[in-house]
């Protein structure tokens, strides 16, 4: 039986409030040998003191050894197991942009690239253009018009912008255009199910016209499309888990995977107090909160390591006031690790620390990574968070007689 | 490949014997944050000791999270993994009364209700009655006839019964008739498939007539059927596990269970000790015994904390009656914590304490929730149990070549 299947049928309703605090790319590694993680060099006596009272673990967010994507990594800490369920590049690039996707637009993402006299490519990222550059050009392949359907061209940044259509009819599954090498022309979508071929069609077209639009254009006279999807349709967390679930988070993406999830997304500011006073706020009207903090990972990816001992310190700082809301069950994790030493995401495990009256203490006396593979939950996958968390909330049933 | 599958594939004979010591409900909980559990607190010198020779794991009954009921919880220990396996309520609740079900019976449990004038149920419990009021309603039901059949009705306690149909080409795949909410009428049972549907209309009669016996019978004038089942069939121990194996069991479910697993259940008495004398009488004609400590489980049940310890210290007392007859194998758990915080079974892990000749000892030296924590064997499942067991008695050939 599928593990969503399971929570659908055992969830029960319950007067309990989950928090689940994500700090993304969480994870670290020390900078020399024998040092210790940004988590572990961070000072964080309230999360310390948490992991005292707390059980600990460590989890693995897709499978060992697997890099998770955003997509995938949250997809996993909300239980749906990211192997199973996908979200295209194409949605989550609209998503990330705070697109407002409806659930039959198709989305793609787009590169513009360089092209010779013969139309091949020859910079798939036409030199990582300025993005004021991409805002023009793509006010000129909003020129480009289909029949039937509405089209939407918006900026990402440098080299990269979203293409939206929305109609009756349109039907996933359909190649790329990027051949992933130059030297080759961007290639016409192929339909990879037989409905999916008048899609396909409609894509081809728009890259004709597109290439056309572009001719003039330089160094981005033309552009490839990544990714094309819909909505993946997920199931909704309220089926699931049986609950009002509500997102705090400060950047478009998490936003939007929260909502193809079935959440509720509540309006918030830029920092994290703002996020805290939004949690404050709605606390009465939701059983869970997926509560996200996005500068662990961007600080990771930019290689400052110093920064993101700051950034889990402030969120240290600012724990006593989520835990005086008095939520049944904390958990504190990330979705992947993106330890500065790497510029990346990697696929290391997380640090889980959970919190609830009903757990069994273990011996883990600080939130860190090595202190975390002494945990008492043992190592366990990011697909049995809210499972747990549910059965710490007392919001599951017995499974038979 | 199913995991029983390669069992049956890889089983060796070996002169070696395993004694699977299960103390069901053993997992608890501190009554305060930080404290001791029920089986931290215990005073066992001889489990310790065997902890500390041995190797310790904690170990998940079904899914992280998912609280078992005894059913699955027992099934999972004899490797049966309960997401797959199942037994219905009707047969668990027939086994529970030491009834004597056939292959072929459909059982059913049954709840005397309260309706009113028009029908509805205004008590799903009639009160919970009293047992003797039982006594006497279920000689009336024993009236009721069905053509081809045999009917039994029997006793359980309060307001709940047994109704077994006993006949030919009786069908399972059956719905309930309680509405599982007041102010319903019980409603008629229908057939999942259509093999179903002759069994469908017998079981209807029944109620049929059933509701015209106890019509003018206060406060219980009806009754629902439950869970209406038949045996399984679950794949034999002997045939998966090439073993013979004997359950050794003071409560009637738990030899049933471990009937339908095809053990031989051994006649004992209602104590421990007596369970230790039959297991000493039976020890050479069995290569496997589930050995079950029921009290461990009740007491949980009735949040009788320091009644769990002493049954918890009154197995360690016995324990070296058990290891006298020299074991090749022990291993010793329970098929799903009972804290008596909880008063009610829980999803939490169970410590698990192998002993073994060819086992690698760890570093635990007392038996508890928290030093298993840190168990040699990590964190494993149930249904891994059987499969190691087998394994340190040198019963398992290579894989492969």
């Amino acid at each position: 039986m599928d593990y969503l299947d399971l929570m659908k049928q055992l969830h029960l309703e319950a007067n309990t409030k989950i928090v689940l605090l994500v700090m993304d790319g969480l994870g670290g590694l020390p900078l020399t040998p024998g040092g210790k993680t940004e988590l572990e060099l961070a000072h964080t006596p309230n999360l310390d003191d948490l992991a005292r009272r707390g059980i600990c673990a460590m989890s693995t967010p897709i499978a060992p050894g697997i890099e998770p994507g955003s997509g995938p990594g949250h997809l996993s800490l909300f239980g749906y197991d990211p192997l199973v369920y996908d979200i295209g590049r194409g949605v989550l690039e609209a998503l990330g942009i705070d697109f407002d996707l409806h659930p039959d637009d198709l989305a793609a993402r787009g590169n513009f690239c360089s092209l010779d006299e013969h139309g091949l490519i020859t910079d798939r990222r036409a030199g990582r253009i300025a993005t004021d550059i991409n805002v023009k050009l793509v006010e000129v392949l909003r020129e480009v018009k289909l029949p039937g359907v509405t089209t939407f061209v918006e900026t990402v940044k440098e080299h990269r912008f979203v293409l939206v259509l929305r109609g009756e009819g349109l039907v996933d599954g359909l190649t790329e255009t990027d051949p992933l090498v130059t030297g080759k022309p961007p290639m016409p979508v192929r339909a990879l199910r037989p409905e999916a071929e008048p899609t396909a069609a409609l894509v081809n077209q728009w890259m004709t016209e597109a290439r056309k639009v572009l001719a003039d254009e330089r160094p981005a006279n033309g552009c490839n499309l990544r990714g094309l999807a819909k909505d993946p349709g997920l199931p909704k967390m309220g089926e699931i888990y049986g609950w009002k679930a509500g997102a705090i988070a400060t950047y478009p993406m998490y936003r939007g995977v929260a909502k193809l999830v079935g959440m509720d997304v509540l309006p918030t500011g830029d920092t994290i107090e703002s996020e805290v006073e939004t949690l404050a706020e709605h606390w009465a009207e939701y059983d869970f909160f997926f509560f996200h903090v996005k500068k662990t990972d961007s600080y990771g990816e930019d290689g400052n390591f110093d920064a993101r001992v700051e950034v889990i310190e402030h969120v240290d700082h600012v724990l006593p006031d989520v835990l005086a809301l008095k939520p049944d069950v904390i958990l504190v994790t990330g979705d992947h690790s993106t330890p500065a030493k790497l510029k990346s995401h990697s696929f290391h495990e997380l640090p889980v620390l959970f919190w609830a009256e009903n757990m069994r203490s273990d011996e883990v006396t600080a939130f860190g990574e090595r202190a975390c593979m002494q945990g008492g939950l043992g190592h366990i996958r990011h697909v049995d968070l809210l499972p747990l968390a549910m059965a710490y909330g007392g919001r599951l049933k017995r499974y038979g007689a």
